[in-house]
């Protein structure tokens, strides 16, 4: 199983995650590419560090958005889009290769992740920039998304993520964050969805009932210091019950 | 010998140079990187355009200040300098291979161009981020200059180069353009220097003294109708008396 | 009848159209405020020269998107959206106070123009920036639109606006510019129109019916040399039939 | 005695300073006008809550530079910087106002409150915008700095300020943040000098010897939690020896 969380979130002066913290925990990090967040000096720290911790560098593609923070939708022409993405892949890459290594895989940020669950004209530009850049480059994204379905007509290998804090639906859709109970904050909860995820055990969804998620990597946060702490409590119990943690790609 | 220009100085909407007009003219394209100029489909087009006719990339690398154009010396801490080069450098990249080659060769924009002439904590920045992306990268920059002195001493190929319609000191600077006669604006005139300077005849500096430069490439301008007609009137002269032109990367 | 156009839709070295030239045309300047365009030196200079000539300054509030030009929707949250009006309202304030006048309507721009025909809130928040500025300050819009329906229900002044080179459909909604012959290009047609419309008759919609606009002003554009050309015309003839131009505010 | 901060120096999603904190500690707000720091949102945040607790706003007015926090020089054209500053000034202004306040004095930040220590052409031009807004503005400053001799010149009421946690040379510098002891860490220490700054009594600059400073304002810094703690102790111990705290302005 894969962990992976969003890292590099900062700009400039000012720090969102703990980013350390987390490179302690998980296996896959998606560094900011300096659209909604990340400078430089800071893709190059978080690059050097996953390098050295052995987590896999992924690109934390997002919308040309700093004030908003990548966090809003925004009606871009698709072929701008496409550009964005190879821009941000290719800052990306240059940090990932001076660090040694290079980058892994791609996931889709904030509003962007969100709209191509169902946006076509923006899922196919990103699935593009991708294709343009390295098609051997796994992308990350939720299952049975618009993105996740033209990446794997396009060929390139898509892996399938669950959100470790997040409710579900009946057919396995996030539960909006609008909605009450659409983030958990239980650690212990949380831990044990996950343990449940990874070994072929149902989690139940928002109404109670079974569901089953077969993810090829967890989701966890550390925009918070209560979020770090239940990404730790995460990583222990999977490794308690003997699941081997790994970056996917 | 060389001819290189700026292209791709625009911005979203915005535009500056006739980018087409000087694909035509030049043999090697100083394509704005988005710290100063240059969105991300302003790039990928011209990079497109250039391997289309032959021109090589080059990476006009910039102070982050777009609402300066990079012209306003910052004074920057050098190791967030190197980072914002190793940005600019990773995302020209990505547009030059997506249009099937790569970055040739990095020169410096505007205010940091001349202030890495004698800032040497600048200088040795934007050698090390060269030094860090590829060190087969060569570097264009003024004779003389601390750039080129510290970037040859880091084992990188230096290439001087001339400007067009710059006067120059008796010592082979260039006379500041707060000064009068700083520009030349007469086509036959900086066309004629050109060929002098192309078949290793001396020119005239601002005092009417001989000075020969020896440049591998001459700079010329496309951001007024005017100064692409002297970049047509240099190309059609130099190529009359027999220079041939090609890029020196 | 006004006249009215945007101006000052540059970004530093960067400029898209002659706001010299559209002064000796319109009455009234929609002057970008600095979040899809519009740097401080250049609001200035709009407005010295407005006041100058008599033109009525207003502000032209859009997304906070340089790179997009305001031309692309962000479904922003609408608090953020009105305190980004705010700051607007209030940049361009000191610079039309700075040159002996102040701010007389407000004109939103590009994307936010065109959702606030139908998004409520946005057209709400917009309201609400006005309103919390100053309530005294007429707002033009397109009529029929939710943005002009809420801010008379809050108790602010509309002015109605009629483009003169766009095509309208039978209910007077603006033909979609994907559309064939969305926009006009032929200065006799696009003048006439207008005057049909500054003297009481109808002009013809897109499928060749009639269609009575009553605008209090009329927008012209200067974005191109053509446009420019195309507007002067629109104020040689309206003049020439009697039409006193006068800004509205 | 007045005690001034930096407030609202966050930015969209990203926050420094604990402004809660600060404004039950300080007298003066130095907001943040969205050019270094401070979206539009914060603006209107902080000056409400200002005004509700009877703290004056003021516009601390930086350089246009988000990435490097104001904190870098930049040779910005002085018409520039003082356009950039009326933009600064409108903006707070706005937000003032909506507050049901105005505001109510200027400060320059960071590198550009350094510079104009020295620098005439920038502290001129820094003046020239306060005089072009409103020449009934107190500027905020370091005694015997170029800015308020030309603010002085101007005619504006210069207000003199002391750092609380910075060692000073014999002539009333400030010691630069690069040499050891240059901010002072010991609550207590920095305490006891706001104290004796407060009545009259000399401190010890950083060579031991008695210096006398008798700023009008004494600036404390909130942007770490022990930050906040040393300012609260500046307070408690400038009451507790019956030192009157309010507004200069």
């Amino acid at each position: 199983m894969d962990l992976n969380a969003d890292l590099g979130e900062g700009f400039g002066v000012w720090a969102l995650s703990d980013d350390d913290a987390l490179l302690d925990v998980v296996t896959s990090a998606n560094v900011a590419c300096g659209f909604h967040a990340g400078d430089p000096r800071t893709m190059r720290r978080v690059c050097e560090r996953a390098v050295s911790r052995g987590v896999a560098i992924g690109a934390q593609v997002g919308y040309r958005d700093l004030p908003g923070f990548g966090r809003r939708f925004i009606d871009v022409d698709p072929d701008e889009l496409t550009q964005d993405v190879v821009a941000q892949l290719g800052a990306l890459s240059a940090f990932a290769r001076v660090a040694g290594d290079r980058v892994r895989y791609v996931k889709p940020h904030g509003a962007l992740y969100n709209a191509i669950v169902t946006h076509e004209e923006q899922a196919a530009a990103v699935v593009a920039a991708v294709v343009d850049v390295d098609r051997t480059l796994p992308v990350l994204g939720l299952p049975g998304s618009a993105f996740l379905r033209l990446a794997a007509e396009a060929g390139l290998r898509c892996v399938d993520e669950a959100f470790a804090d997040r409710a579900y639906t009946a057919d396995g859709a996030l539960v909006s964050r609008r909605l009450p109970g659409a983030v958990l904050h239980d650690a212990g909860l949380v831990a044990a969805r996950c343990v449940a995820m990874a070994t072929g055990q149902p989690v139940h969804d928002v109404d109670g009932a079974e569901l089953r998620l077969a993810p090829a990597s967890i989701c966890v946060h550390g925009d918070t210091p209560g979020a770090v702490e239940i990404a730790r409590r995460v990583r222990t119990e999977l490794t308690a019950v003997g699941v081997e943690l790994a970056p996917f790609a």
